[in-house]
């Protein structure tokens, strides 16, 4: 009686909405809302965090939301945002959290009006809308998505996101490319195909023939729902393992060919240079990557034992196994990893670990089933030289244990 | 030129905001944005679907959001709303479309302020926070989560979504109760253990301690954020394979015991009427099911190929194969089936089906690991006698395929 009394109190005292942000300011201890109910009556209730076995709660809903309380944000840029990976538990990235890079923004698609042309060198030009590929057999598979410059360091203060959040994991959904070019007769002379998007950068790029006819898809499913517009609704190229730009969004036209279009964004962006004036193009596949997300900066620790966790992966198939060292790389041991070990995608690591107050270092590094063991920044600079281009770079990420339990990066001098 | 000036043409015309009713409304070729973008600099865009490589895009989001153009509702009762499984690909359940059957809304609960508190036949009781929780060993699985309640029929004009849409699918993440039951000391002689909810409705339900000791989970993590509060924010349990009650949501205590509890909603409800006026209680395991969900109710399909679609799940374990009748159950044809198979997971299968045009049924069904068939309407109602009550009914579901490509339910007349 005394709390019905209490709420009554509540609703007479308080507006009758509250904004979100006024909930996470303080106000959470007593709120008022008004729900309709499905047959039209009016219910009036107090959300009331303090016990709230005493208050009905909200009802169902038509599309659900997340908690108040939860707070976890891309921290986007006028180009890309990034994946918050500290926050992610499991392997999959929540939609509306899946990292964004764009070359002309994100265009609003009626996907009546968006067709997939297909011509060049083949038997049948031939036009799909998303209603017509959908006709076709489906497939569905679970693999990350990663931008190839996706590596930041330089400073002590970096979170996850901050250094490795162009990184992002998928169950993709959508027709085998395969399907489409046995639909248009691909000629035996075609050996690259251009990916074009409808947006407003007209995004290309040029695709061996081969990684279409191996498992290429046609995604316009994305973890259960439509692909995102900011991942290519109506539909998107994906290629999995593949370098992200490769797998362009909104697509549009694909044109075979005898040769690669040398385009844009293939020749003046997404090639690095490497040692004695020599650059890499073409450098589609992802290779091995992990890291340690938890714990990482801005957290700090606790003497005893904690569970680290993280994410590995390789664009080059399955991860063997990843280790964690906890004593700065002097020693590693194998940490484990959830079933189920996907081909190309993301596996969440754990390594349980008693710390015992003293300051260190604890890394994490991925083999994947093709014997290659991921390597330090130093192994990098060796291999590629210190005129190395900001692409494809995968070093080992270190945290520093501070002795009152901070962590820090342990960040690397990009021009030593 | 001409396009340019358009835009600035329609930018002069139009409201500075469209909502997305009047987006979705028919005005849709024409609607002008003003963005702000990361710099604080105000960029202006015309939204203008006929040529989006014409338009900037809008910039990379803190949070994205669906395409205007994606309408995929739970349509909710005061209880409950079902899941649109019609309108998923592959098997994962959007977190936001995830079904909700609640027995008392859905409470705010301030994380900070919530507790799981475990006692009864335990050596040492213990209270857990989120934060204590999150500090043992995690786990994480792919699983369904279904209703017993999970059927409706009784007219030709029902979806997926209204006749079985209380099943969905999510990564779940956390710590294995087992974990907790280690740490508290649970009794030789606990036999079972009541989970009791912090909603208002103060579920609780008893659950045999075994099944603590197998696979039970105490999930904070949902598709890779944390559990969203219609799934139980900021923790519940999750019991794979079981009846959906069982997990209890916004957990906050767990009583050891030597005998089951005998609550309201296992004895007044969850209990169903079987033949010759016997009951079954504590009738845990979901059982093997598999529904169409393309074609179905409202669609319609045309002469010539199509990819008949579905999901298929057991509580006991894994799928071992779908198989799928055009013929209205005469012969049986084995399915696709995507992987990876989980255990105690939906799978999507598909199997591909030339239409002649003439009338027909077609239908699937499913054997779990077990050996056990997904049984007929009218084999359920001989095992367990005209008087069955409404719970754990898994039959094969049946869908007419009409001679205009009109799809339309078959449905089981309930009370013969």
């Amino acid at each position: 009686m005394q709390e019905q009394d209490r709420i009554i109190e509540i609703s007479q005292t308080f507006p009758k909405t509250v904004s979100r942000r006024k909930l996470l300011g303080g106000m959470l201890t007593t709120a008022v809302a008004i729900t309709q109910s499905a047959n039209g009556q009016t219910i009036q209730k107090g959300l009331n965090d303090e016990d709230p076995t005493k208050v009905t709660g909200t009802l169902p809903a038509e599309v659900g939301t997340r908690s108040p309380f939860v707070k976890s944000v891309k921290k986007p840029s006028d180009i890309s945002s990034r994946s918050p990976l500290q926050d992610f538990y499991g392997f999959i990235t929540p939609s509306d959290l899946h990292f964004e890079r764009h070359h002309g923004g994100v265009p609003l698609i009626n996907p009546q009006k968006h067709e997939l042309i297909i011509h060049g060198l083949v038997e049948k030009p031939l036009k799909f809308s998303l209603a017509d590929l959908k006709r076709f057999p489906s497939v569905s598979r679970i693999a990350f998505l990663e931008c190839s410059g996706n590596f930041r360091t330089g400073k002590e203060t970096m979170t996850p996101q901050e250094i490795a959040g162009l990184t992002s994991q998928s169950e993709w959904t959508g027709v085998k490319l395969s399907t489409l070019f046995r639909e248009v007769g691909v000629k035996p002379q075609a050996k690259w195909f251009l990916a074009e998007g409808g947006d407003s950068a007209v995004m290309t790029r040029s695709i061996p023939v081969a990684k279409g006819w191996e498992d290429a898809i046609i995604a316009y499913g994305q973890n259960g729902e439509p692909v995102r517009p900011e991942q290519g609704f109506p539909f998107r190229l994906f290629l999995p393992g593949w370098e992200g730009n490769t797998s362009v969004k909104w697509l549009r036209r694909i044109e075979l060919s005898d040769e690669p279009f040398m385009t844009r964004e293939e020749t003046s962006k997404y090639t690095e240079a490497i040692k004695d004036g020599k650059i890499r193009m073409f450098s589609f596949d992802i290779d091995a990557r992990s890291i340690i997300t938890f714990p990482s900066y801005p957290q700090s620790i606790e003497k005893g034992w904690i569970e680290i966790k993280g994410l590995a992966w390789s664009g080059r198939g399955k991860v063997l196994k990843v280790e964690v060292s906890t004593n700065a790389g002097k020693t590693w041991q194998v940490a484990n990893i959830q079933e189920p070990v996907l081909d190309k995608a993301h596996v969440r690591f754990r390594y349980l670990w008693k710390w015992n107050g003293e300051e260190t270092e604890i890394m994490s590094r991925i083999t994947d089933e093709t014997g290659y063991t991921q390597p330090t920044f130093q192994q990098l600079v060796e291999a590629r030289g210190s005129e190395m281009g900001g692409y494809h770079l995968n070093p080992i990420t270190a945290w520093q244990i501070k002795k009152d339990g901070r962590v820090l990066l342990k960040p690397e001098n990009l021009r030593s």
